[in-house]
């Protein structure tokens, strides 16, 4: 059955690095954008951090100069006429020569249909080796021991979707591993000491136990012990300040222009035994464990964050201008309306309730719309990620941003907790695909494509990456043939990574 | 074996309205406090929220100007003392005369170990009648058509844990539920009516579908259709804004000194087919159904709506004075610690990470501590409720109050979804309950109970809430015997509503 429809797709992928091999060669793409590679072959000269690269086993980030497009993709010019080309819309894979990315992952993606000139999806896989200070930290009471620890390697994978231009995604698929790389470089010894972290660096025997005598709460401290954190909550707060430190130099960056637009992200930190996800957008990952599903993240949109932006908006209206309301309507107030009682909701409450339409009411709300048309501002679908630091809306110059967060929630995952087969994965995906597929969907096509190769087989998860991008990628009527779902597809940008969670030779 | 624990802990049970009715009788109750049925039977002159009552089915709200316990109780002079003994602890239910209750709920409570004077609980069980406006609404496109419809009846029940004095709680058990009706007066034909809510009352035809031009998103509106609000939502809201409205009149009463303190308060509304639980505070529901647990609430507290707090210290440093950060750190900072490094998360974050300590960080922190020792501010371990309007910090003039929530979270309940047998219940309990039982416990003791009585025999609802409360109640050395699960017990308020959610008989 999969080989019927292995055959049947084989012209709409390829894998970068080989271009001439049989079946995977596209006929002749007929680019339906004015001039689909020349960002791609013509780059603007690169800014500096694009230059310097980190030891990157993946290959993913020295010298890409001469692409917009993920380099262990390793795509020729050719190649990457291809990947840019709107109406072929062929599926990108990493080439066929064994193992390419880390733990055998597997990739694919595929440009939209035309919605912009440019692929705006972006990806990273890396082994990123973090060095240990070799410091001595910590006082005379209570310090860590310095045991010659060796550094540390993380393993990482990131995929950022982009909008209103490519350079977010672009500066962020190049640089966030290094800040998360930045964050652990001072949790090296901590993190290989089995001992709880210390709360204060350096830090003595006394102020761990000795408290203020001064408690607001009155003569009894509410506090008498210090609380104890984890290991793990340490890396949760290195990703989250990396996202953070990511997003400021955005700021600084767009200064220069280098970076245009926002990006979501959504990246997997292997460290320690522990993957941690860490999302902020409206990507999505899920890990399929025999045939179960777990949600490994949360989307964000005006929809599932509309109580932060009101209470915003509430508690800063300066943000709203004379534009906005906070308040949220079903649909637009129309003037002639004013003095009737229409539902309404505020940043306390999930129900709706009638309310006498005032003068200020016929703004326009803050949050707006439902599904994919949800909108910030009737400006932006998406309220957490990275950049958009221009953001204005339309026809304003109001700024977007203070209602965007950079943080990404973080969900941690214990390998060590199960015994994984190799079936078992994590799926990274960009809401091209998710948009199309259901989490039941995805898992099918796990089931479907691993079972029908050999657990050994080096191209089994890329073939999965493929599968999964081809099922999101849409019907098209040249082609004649149609989705065996018969849905509609995503003319979206769609990326996906698979991540093996277990079985022989994964963790390479 | 349970016919053993029921003669065990007869003694430390009793009904309220049989107080001859031998082995419910106590021996010789030793009060502890200074004067504990002071209150009880000499109440200052009642407020006038004390005076109109509802026309109450379950007798919990008229004319208790005698009492500071549910009228449903039907205390004597001599329960009343029993009832606010805190050595003996004796368990207190409604009395044994068939079903006093509404859907033969049973309920149960103790006074707390001593730790405050009085019971500072209360409690409210009522069926409460919504009339109809009759009133012809909408305009003349799409109105309401007025066809004669009838009012509506729900059912309520009510748990209020008071703190810092019993005002709120009492409040709050007297008139919420009126104001839950005032709320659903003005939608008592339209939750009757199965088209969906009108958006705008009165609204025309051409209103819902003419969008106002100027979209500040560009020619394109973001927002071509309106939203679909359910009937739902409405009830959701109408309770959200009951809360709301409640805790402004607190405010205003504050002024007379008739409300004291604040209250967690946890409630159910059983209307058209549909249990909606609302909780704003430390209080907790569950449903045990063919031995399942669903939860129905959440608990606010310092520890789960860390983020929440810390926000609005972000946006509003003001509310902070000069007193309080609103950073957290695992242990108060020592002045000495200046300059060194340590752990801290704030607003964003959920996972930790080292800062440099700075002179601000020496403040206290605006969270503080962990699990029932959690506070705000130093002074309070629950962030929702109503009431507080006067809660100051110890030694200070700022309050507490624009960081506590009187919103509720609404969970619904659809019991039409499922054929219920009589064992299926939803149980409110205040935390003096959960505390010491966990939802496992609390199943346990279901199952065994209810397998022990008849599904008819009247009593079972209220031995269960019995049994619940004396399982929470704590071990007295008086007594001699001790808990099976051998753990320590609760030394507080403890209230529990047991309410059957099918059977014969049920929904009367």
């Amino acid at each position: 059955m999969l080989n019927r429809v292995r055959s049947a797709v084989a012209h709409l992928v390829s894998s970068g690095g080989t271009p001439g091999s049989g079946s995977n060669e596209l006929p002749t793409p007929t680019p339906t954008s004015p001039d689909p590679i020349a960002h791609a072959v013509a780059p603007r000269s690169p800014p500096a951090w694009a230059e310097s690269g980190t030891k990157a086993s993946g290959g993913a980030v020295e010298n890409r100069g001469s692409s917009s497009r993920p380099t262990f993709l390793k795509l020729s010019p050719r190649g990457l006429r291809r990947a840019e080309d709107h109406a072929g819309r062929v599926v990108q894979s990493p080439p066929d020569t064994g193992r390419s990315l880390p733990w055998r992952t597997g990739y694919a993606e595929v440009i939209n249909a035309g919605k912009s000139r440019h692929n705006e999806d972006q990806a990273c896989c890396e082994v990123v080796y973090v060095e240990s200070r070799q410091a001595r930290m910590g006082g005379p009471g209570k310090s860590i021991k310095d045991q010659g620890h060796q550094g540390l390697h993380f393993h990482y994978w990131g995929l950022f979707d982009g909008h209103a231009g490519v350079g977010a995604a672009e500066m962020a698929s190049r640089l966030l591993h290094r800040h998360i790389r930045e964050q652990l470089r001072g949790l090296v010894e901590i993190l290989q000491d089995p001992s709880p972290p210390p709360l204060c660096l350096p830090s003595t025997t006394e102020a761990s136990v000795s408290l203020e005598p001064s408690c607001p709460g009155g003569s009894q401290p509410c506090w008498p012990l210090q609380k104890e954190v984890t290991h793990e909550s340490l890396v949760v707060g290195a990703i989250e300040n990396a996202f953070q430190f990511m997003d400021e130099r955005m700021a600084r960056e767009q200064r220069n222009q280098y970076a245009i637009g926002g990006c979501c992200a959504l990246v997997a930190v292997y460290l320690l035994g522990k993957m941690y996800v860490a999302n902020a957008g409206d990507s999505r990952a899920i890990i399929v464990r025999n045939g179960d599903i777990i949600p490994m993240s949360r989307e964000f949109t005006p929809e599932t964050e509309r109580q932060r932006l009101q209470l915003l908006g509430f508690l800063k209206p300066e943000l709203l201008g004379n534009e906005f309301t906070h308040l949220e309507f079903p649909r637009r107030v129309q003037p002639k309306e004013l003095g009737q009682r229409m539902l309404y909701r505020d940043q306390s409450m999930t129900g709706w309730a009638y309310k006498k339409i005032e003068l200020q009411d016929l703004r326009f709300p803050l949050v707006c719309g439902e599904g994919k048309k949800a909108r910030v501002m009737a400006t932006i679908g998406v309220t957490r990620g990275l950049g958009d630091h221009n953001l204005k809306v339309s026809s304003s110059t109001l700024p977007v941003k203070p209602f965007l967060s950079c943080f990404p929630e973080v969900q941690v995952y214990d390998l060590t907790q199960y015994e994984h087969c190799p079936d078992d994965v994590l799926i990274l995906g960009t809401d091209g695909l998710w948009d199309v597929s259901s989490d039941k969907d995805v898992a099918a096509t796990v089931d479907k494509v691993l079972s029908s190769y050999e657990p050994n087989d080096p191209s089994r998860y890329t073939a999965l990456a493929q599968a999964l991008v081809l099922g999101a990628r849409g019907i098209s009527r040249e082609q004649g043939w149609r989705l065996p779902n018969n849905k509609m597809g995503s003319g979206d940008d769609i990326s996906v990574f698979v991540i093996p969670l277990g079985g022989p030779g994964s963790y390479t």
